[in-house]
This record gives structure tokens, sequence and C-alpha cells, in this order.
């Protein structure tokens, strides 16, 4: 089974990344571009018995590992 | 407008943060992880006429600055 675990900062905290990206795209002549957040994505292949339990299992490895729960959040997507 | 450029190894290119990953998930227990890849995520909010102009000024930024085209592979999506 597949699945995409999106992880970004949670609105609010600040993301010096993606300001820095802005601030490059700026620099290229890309004015437009008003906000730029970054986040990670994580593609899993995983074996589990139905979507529900790789869900669970998934959730539980952001919570350990993957995400820092503090400062970002995730979802994840089964595809 | 707001977009969403999801930037990923390709294929056959080797992941070795994406390995760290399954490996320390592994360590936690996490034995039915078969394979891990890990990517970016980039939240763009422009200011575009449409959303065909906002793709084309994307995929702009992706060749120049967001992606490296040799090794990495993108996707846009205007949400």
């Amino acid at each position: 089974m597949k699945a995409r675990v999106t992880i970004m900062l949670k609105d609010g905290v600040l993301d010096p990344q993606g300001e820095a990206i802005r601030h490059a795209l700026g620099g290229l002549g890309h004015r437009g571009v008003t906000g730029v957040r970054q986040g990670k994505l994580i593609e899993l292949d995983l074996d589990a018995a139905d979507p529900d339990t790789a869900r669970t299992e998934i959730e539980r490895m952001c919570e350990r590992l993957l995400a820092n729960t503090v400062i970002e959040k995730y979802s994840v997507e089964i595809v």
C-alpha cells in the first residue's frame, strides 16, 4: 500500500526557509509571490491489511518520528 | 491565488534521507514499511490573473530555483 504524508509548520509558526524562498523568487523577478511556506512530503510503501490499519499506523509514525507535533501539523493520504 | 508545488527525487535517484527514515521507523517497530521517499512541498500565495498564468509562472520558478531538474521532478497544483 502506498501513502503520502504531508508535514507543514503550523499556522503562526515562523517559516524562515519559506521566507528565504520568497525573497529569492522576488530577486529573480517573481514579485507576485506574497507568501511561501515550505513543508515535507514523505511517500511510504507499507504492508498493511487495509487502508484504515495503514492510516492508524502512519499516524503513530507521525506522532513518534516524522513530525514535531509541537510546531508541525501532518496529514495522511492513502493512495 | 494559492498553489502547491511538490518536488520529489526522480525515480532511480538514491534517497538516503528516505532510507534513514525507513531505518528509523524499523527501529521503532514499524517493520511493515518497505520504502520511503522524502520530498519537499512548497505552498505559494501569488497574485496572478488566472490559474493558467499562475501555473506557467510557477513552472518557471521550479525550473529556475525551486527544483533541481537534473535529479528532481515537480508537480504544480493550483488550489
